[in-house]
């Protein structure tokens, strides 16, 4: 395995004198380094054993000027004015494997990625995480508000129907789970959703495009440990797929409320009547593009094979982020045989596209080796699109294997990605503060709290009692296991 | 040393049972248990070692029937009505030391304790504590806005006066720092604050009350293991104060915007004005209370030495919250001859009033044992008002230095307290959400988040370009060493 540079100890110190070159006080910076480097330095030697890592990296730079740029760009708009790629959509979509196009990387793919990266992140942004609600493990919002709400109404695209899997299959549970006896659901987890363009965007973009966008987890060690061993045959030839994400996403069960059909058979279905009404009725010309992170790239690699096989005559991509391996080679080759083109975008010093093959485990931050017993059998597929975290000056130095792995941080990485040879595009204009989310990985200079993107009071709300409760839900935002955005569209 | 009850690693186990009962998912109630436990073994064994305390512990409750219980009161006042309790101030003011009063705890005084400690909350729930933010260390409003953000509007009192106290003393910096370079101030970090009656309030308590209110703060071992080992003399007798308490009472310098003056002397100065105002001009019947937070309850102690100093006929009370020992006998003498009044409120499990002798360090989660060198020197004053954790069926069991040291922690459990052998007040009416603001001590059947107590995006906003910014302060909030509400008062 090829080694990869991980910051180690030494640049935390690096760090430490950064922060007391801007005065912080000594009690805060010698507790970081005792935190920090004490984990950093327990991971890093766990690693340096597991994957025989250099320890030698640049010099952290010291961001002097990070602050200013910074400041400029903070009254200017994340975006740049979309253009028209209606005769080049195909290049984009991969027709040809992305050839040329990655390494430099195209601006008109890049911004695509984004958008479809955006996608993916909505599934996380929107996701009922308080496990004191009886919502838990739901969307939090209405299909129809999910874009307002994710910050995507620009977007060009509307929602048309929500994704059920399963979460208490065989497995040790992974998904969002209440606490509670009563809940929406004791059975399924929302975990992605279809949306199609609208008729402005599908003439910018030269065709009208379908998008399923898959929801990741963070995923315990024990789930890769009891089913990252188990290879299960998929279709009639040799394909072989990893038990864990196909059961997830072929789960179902009679006495439960969303999960009567799979997550496999809600997606099927929705993308049948999709393509009969733009494809067959309206004679459209029609895309499939399949999105996800982690778990969610696994899902959408599944999700497009099974699509392939369903619409044979339909342009079928994928845009995974930081997605584990799938399946086999035989798997791979028959994705290839079905014309599925896919776009890997991975970091080089997040773990998880490693899997299986490492295992981490975020509760209990430590690092487990399968290599030896797996490697030979599973195999990535598809193009590559690979970013590397020093690229970015808005990036602290120091291993943070959740940080590194966020989909907030890809996303970064893309926006600033020229090409593997050149640094960070300095005209990058999406909002750096995005990335520090759900993680802390922005240089202090910036100023951008860590873990920020919270609710009020975690949702909680005072009520003319003076009370702290918990508001119930707005009626249309409670899931049903039926709804579906109807009335915006003729099906 | 008298041998005080910690749950330790066994009633973990009862509550990851009581969990499972409420079909919390194994991997959770592992995790759970396993992180809990393990940190409560460690803490529990250190703690034992240190105070030979007994292991066994009453069986938590299952508290079946507590849902219902938050329910019903979900949409009830937080506050009985207020009583008139102007020709029994003095008695509950301590003039015969709460003899009588304390065990059964009178309602009137119950009510009024609880009033200061809301008082001293104000102190924790309105710091800027951003470390990013340019006013970290100080009150994030306008000292006439505080009680409404603090939700004490109705509280009767009307803030005169913030007090500043240096932040960059002879010890290890133990206050709130900025990280940056150009803050309102490096030095200095608000403090707490002076408030008194409006006329209304004085009528009901019999008497215009100016209120001192201290902060509190975590405090890093290294501060007390530096600075509790010293002993300073304190007036013209033989007393003696813990000099890191006295030194963030008296330090200033020059150079300082907000400390040009000490804390110690902005707040006699206050009080100086607020007495000649209401008792030598108006002729009022006047009181003066100080309460304070851990820390905030040290500082009150020494300030009411001073005041009992510089207003000899001043009725003079202290209310303290899980207050450490503060000086040497001499010093409690002559608090007592002075005739100054203390009620130390503390709970039986925090381990903080048992300082100096023992200490906690947040960040490393370890306890120093310095009794032996200590113990004989410093000395506890005034009547003792002692709770239990284990009174209230909404707490958890299990160890949590943390949550017990908590002034929610103790606002909740003596709203609760009516006698030492009686079981927690059923029609106890404030929020018990509150306790969890900044802990995890409430039981999960009350459904309230941990640690809710939270800025929506801490604080960021979304402007109109879609970046995620640090909103400039409203001006008027923005801190000036001057401020005073000179309109409100004609001083």
């Amino acid at each position: 395995m090829k080694a990869i540079h991980l910051p180690l100890v030494t640049h935390l110190h690096h760090h430490n004198l950064d922060l007391t070159k801007n005065r912080v006080p000594k009690v805060y910076a010698y507790q970081d380094v005792v935190k920090t480097s004490k984990k950093s330095n327990r991971l890093g030697e766990k690693l340096s054993n597991l994957l025989n890592i250099q320890k030698n990296d640049p010099p952290p730079s010291t961001h002097s000027t990070l602050n200013n740029i910074h400041e400029d760009k903070a009254n200017t708009p994340t975006m740049s004015p979309k253009e028209d790629i209606s005769d080049r959509w195909r290049d984009i979509h991969g027709v040809h494997e992305w050839e040329g196009l990655l390494d430099p990387l195209h601006p008109l793919l890049r911004r695509e990625i984004v958008k479809y990266g955006e996608f993916a992140q909505a599934t996380y942004d929107a996701l009922d995480i308080d496990s004191f609600s009886e919502y838990c493990g739901s969307c939090m919002y209405n299909s129809h508000k999910l874009f307002d709400k994710s910050g995507l109404n620009k977007s060009g695209y509307k929602v048309t129907k929500y994704i059920y899997a399963m979460s208490q299959i065989d497995m040790p549970q992974w998904l969002e789970r209440s606490k509670l006896t009563y809940t929406w659901s004791k059975d399924s987890n929302w975990i992605g959703f279809v949306a199609v363009s609208d008729d402005e965007e599908s003439r910018r973009i030269g065709r009208r495009d379908i998008v399923v966008a898959w929801r990741g987890t963070v995923t315990p060690s024990e789930w890769y440990e009891n089913m990252q061993r188990k290879l299960e045959s998929i279709g009639h030839m040799d394909s072989k797929v990893e038990h864990g994400f196909l059961s997830i996403y072929t789960s179902k069960c009679d006495s439960t409320r969303y999960n009567k059909s799979s997550a496999s058979e809600q997606v099927m279905k929705e993308l049948k009547t999709l393509v009969d009404f733009y494809k067959t009725k309206s004679a459209e010309q029609v895309s499939l593009t399949i999105t996800g992170h982690s778990l969610g790239g696994a899902l959408a690699l599944l999700n497009a094979y099974e699509s392939a096989a369903n619409f044979p005559k339909l342009p079928i991509s994928v845009i995974s982020f930081a997605a584990p391996r799938v399946g086999n080679i035989a798997f791979r080759d028959e994705l290839y045989q079905m014309g599925v083109k896919i776009l890997r975008v991975t970091v080089k010093q997040d773990l998880v596209p490693r899997m299986p093959g490492i295992v981490l485990n975020e509760s209990l931050q430590k690092f487990d080796d399968l290599t030896g017993t797996l490697e030979w059998i599973y195999t990535h597929v598809g193009a590559e699109l690979k970013l590397d975290v020093r690229s970015s000056p808005y990036l602290k130095r120091g291993f943070n294997f959740i940080g590194i792995h966020m989909l907030e941080t890809y996303l970064h990485l893309v926006d600033g990605f020229v090409s593997s040879s050149s640094t960070f595009r300095s005209n990058a204009k999406r909002d750096v503060a995005l990335v520090n989310k759900a993680c802390d990985m922005l240089v202090d200079e910036l100023r951008i709290p860590t873990c920020w993107y919270q609710l009020a009071h975690k949702g909680l709300e005072c009520n003319s009692y003076g009370r702290w409760v918990r508001p119930k839900r707005d009626p249309e935002d409670i899931p049903s296991p039926t709804s579906r955005e109807e009335n915006t569209y003729g099906f």
